[in-house]
């Protein structure tokens, strides 16, 4: 059994970096659309966590511990998983800037590779993109952007590309993301 | 986006810290296995990272970052998900030295929670159980621990228990602790 030590309240303080460019604002969107569909009974999804390679634990008093020394890295999956419908869900999550294109280089190899993986074992997975110059966020099927990857005509993929290729997704208040809708058309879409 | 800092090889130290009596041995089992799984194409499963909470961040140079201050959480789901044969696949593992009785007190309230969820929303769910000083490993099905769990009219579950109500799963080689075997009998009784 893995015994986790106590979790501490902090504040979210990291004074040497500003998460503000950091692509915050679509995962927190994602985090509270996520909470809500939690709570509503709806669907169970979360983001993973960020995997971190500790080297060195500190016990200030025997019950907590203050990690002094680890490391970011590299996810091998998606950041989004979960079950809707009897459904598994798998999906990734990108903020771009541009207003016109969606530049590969935001896709990591590995990222592609296990989309790739979840499609064949059944999984129901997208790709959630964000151009936050528009304020529009659109969700395709990972099939697509990884058919458009594959074959690397251009180093991006345009807007227009999805707004022809994905479908926009309803913000509001509650949820503010409310991309299990988009996720119904494409079960509906799989039946005809 | 969300920009990974560059992964830093670094060994795996811990000098405060023996992990050696601290549920490695299965979770490294379920990891070769499921590494097994992903390279034969059969599965698509994953442990999520450990959530930690990064507090503070030093850059020694300016694309490596190292964490100098962070703390483990609690996490609120189970520790692996992914995808079989079309269905999420949602569990927790546990090691027990007992010979005779599983405590309950080794699953954590929100473990449980998260389980009922997954299970309400279709996913096959389960606990794997090693009885380390019996070298036997169960699969039980959620929703049977649950049910125990919920009556509480023990402390714990037996040994004869597991035998019982959970399947023994088979252990090798290749891979180390074949559980999807066992996931196959779980989906057959479902269509009975």
């Amino acid at each position: 059994m893995i015994g986790y030590p106590n979790a501490k309240k902090v504040p979210l303080k990291d004074s040497t970096v500003s998460t503000a460019n950091r692509g915050m604002t679509l995962e927190r969107d994602l985090n509270d659309t996520n909470e809500f569909y939690l709570a509503t009974d709806r669907a169970v999804i979360h983001k993973k966590p960020t995997p971190i390679q500790v080297v060195h634990v500190d016990y200030p008093d025997r019950t907590a511990a203050k990690i002094t020394e680890a490391y970011y890295r590299t996810p091998s999956t998606t950041d989004y998983n979960g079950v809707y419908k009897g459904r598994a869900i798998d999906f990734e999550a990108k903020e771009i800037k541009s207003k016109t294109s969606f530049p590969f280089q935001c896709i990591h190899e590995h990222q592609i590779e296990h989309l790739k993986r979840v499609i064949r074992h059944g999984a129901i997975a997208f790709v959630i993109v964000r151009f936050t110059s528009r304020n529009e966020t659109f969700l395709v099927p990972a099939d697509r952007l990884i058919s458009a990857y594959d074959k690397r005509e251009r180093a991006s993929v345009s807007y227009t590309w999805f707004t022809e290729n994905g479908k926009r997704i309803p913000e509001g208040y509650s949820p503010r993301l409310d991309y299990l809708r988009c996720v119904d058309e494409l079960i509906k879409e799989e039946t005809k």
